[in-house]
């Protein structure tokens, strides 16, 4: 059924419809294992390397011991797109649990982690892209530790949720009266030609497209101040937007049912949409290329 | 393999070997789940009605349709135990997750839940029963919902694992310098002859065994004062005691290696065990007969 059939499953290949786990697996009981999600543009990885780092960071911050090298992986990761000929845009879903073992809570002894990823097709939102979303705010109730990319996602998941019974995009989720972050994506405001966002601290997820929203703000010389805004700072936001893989760098155009600014994406987010692009190798379609 | 080997899965029964599941499952992906662990003695559920009460509260808190009613799921649970014959101690792990579907963090539409559950040969641990245990203490990171009974255990795994790296059997957590409870358990403080333990607040979980143990103070006349304590108050504690299904009532002894009073379980966790074991009818091998 799937237009990849192809899986990579532990260090192997295999298809799709063969891999299958049992009831006693560490993801499934605990949610005790760490993932990424890979974006592919034409066929190639975009920020591979950045993706690999961070999941190996997230397996070691929780103790899971990965049965490859990073280049090990890159390779096994390369393999997979072209098993599965993959020549367009896609994405790659890759985890990693503590493996399976009769339950308890401590970590299984002499366990091998389970290990898999597939490619899904991923097209490009440019309707959202260009003209912006739409987003909720939300209490981050989340654990202390984000910054590890891990599986315990039932916060994020409520959150998103209730942005689109909402009709929204995305929660934007604050905690202690500042912004973290949003269910799945960074995000940042920008004032008097300034970016300011969270910091990288324990409370968010380091971005992979936010390490290049920083250089890209680097390159067109604007500054990047990683330093908290409030909810209440939003109200006199000139621009808002959020980043992920899977959102790219997308304009916010309102918060709780109130605009932002004129209501349209601001020129700041065009022009980081612009490297994104550029950077990306982003050919036909282009956001930031229209009128 | 198993001893038991009939499983419960979703309304029916098959054997354990039969059941797996798919790589894109919401608990296996998000930990998008909730779950129970209920105690049999002598082939008999204790507490069935108070863990069953349990889990249609965290499935309505996270928003997951079981596929049966209380009544249902009390008869499906008996006749799972007639199946397998079970007729000494031993426990069932009951799990349901939002079900089977593509990866993406909002709801699955018209996709039912997950459900399954299982028997497990479980002896009363003795030993720890009469003598005690070891603990550490360890900062609370978990999320701010922990009285749901949900799949993200990430945390959960993460400080009984350090805990049992220390020998010790549990990790006693600690958030805005108020000891929450354990990894898995409930905890609390005894001092001059009164019961002090966190209130039931959305901070912890609100145990099923800890809902006997106030009843069961109020029964011996023995205050139980839900009022958080501090990792400081624990080195004026007269005793220290957790409690679990899996559990019962356990007395600690140590705390980060330091003695708890004289080292040997109090006078009120005694008296606290024996209406436990009078309560769940445990005939033969009891904790508090000897001597």
């Amino acid at each position: 059924m799937a237009n990849y059939p192809i899986i990579l499953s532990q260090t192997k290949f295999t298809h799709r419809d063969t891999l299958q786990y049992p009831y006693e697996e560490r993801g499934l009981q605990f949610g005790d294992g760490v993932y990424e999600v890979i974006r592919i543009y034409n066929g190639k990885y975009y920020l591979l390397e950045e993706h690999i780092n961070r999941l190996f960071r997230s397996a070691e911050a929780v103790k899971i011991a990965l049965p490859f090298t990073k280049d090990e992986l890159t390779n096994l990761l390369n393999t997979l797109l072209q098993k599965n000929e993959v020549e367009t845009d896609a994405k790659v879903y890759l985890q990693a649990t503590r493996g399976s073992a009769p339950r308890e809570h401590t970590f299984p002894e002499d366990v091998p982690a389970n290990v898999y990823a597939y490619v899904t097709a991923l097209s490009r939102n440019l309707e959202f892209l260009k003209n912006g979303v739409g987003t909720i705010t939300k209490r981050d109730v989340r654990w202390e530790n984000c910054y590890i990319k891990s599986l315990n996602l039932l916060p994020n998941v409520l959150a998103k949720q209730e942005a689109k019974e909402h009709g929204c995009y995305e929660a934007i989720l604050h905690k202690d009266g500042f912004v973290t972050e949003c269910s799945s994506s960074n995000v940042y405001l920008v004032r008097n030609g300034e970016i300011f966002t969270h910091p990288a601290t324990n409370n968010i997820l380091h971005g992979c497209v936010r390490i290049r929203v920083e250089q890209f703000a680097k390159k067109l010389g604007i500054p990047f101040n990683e330093e908290g805004f409030s909810v209440e700072d939003i109200a006199l936001a000139d621009e808002l937007f959020l980043s992920s893989s899977t959102s790219e760098i997308m304009p916010i155009i309102s918060v709780d049912g109130k605009t932002i600014a004129d209501g349209k994406p601001g020129a700041t987010t065009k022009q980081l949409q612009a490297e994104y692009e550029k950077d990306a190798v982003i050919l036909p379609n282009q956001v930031t290329q229209t009128t």
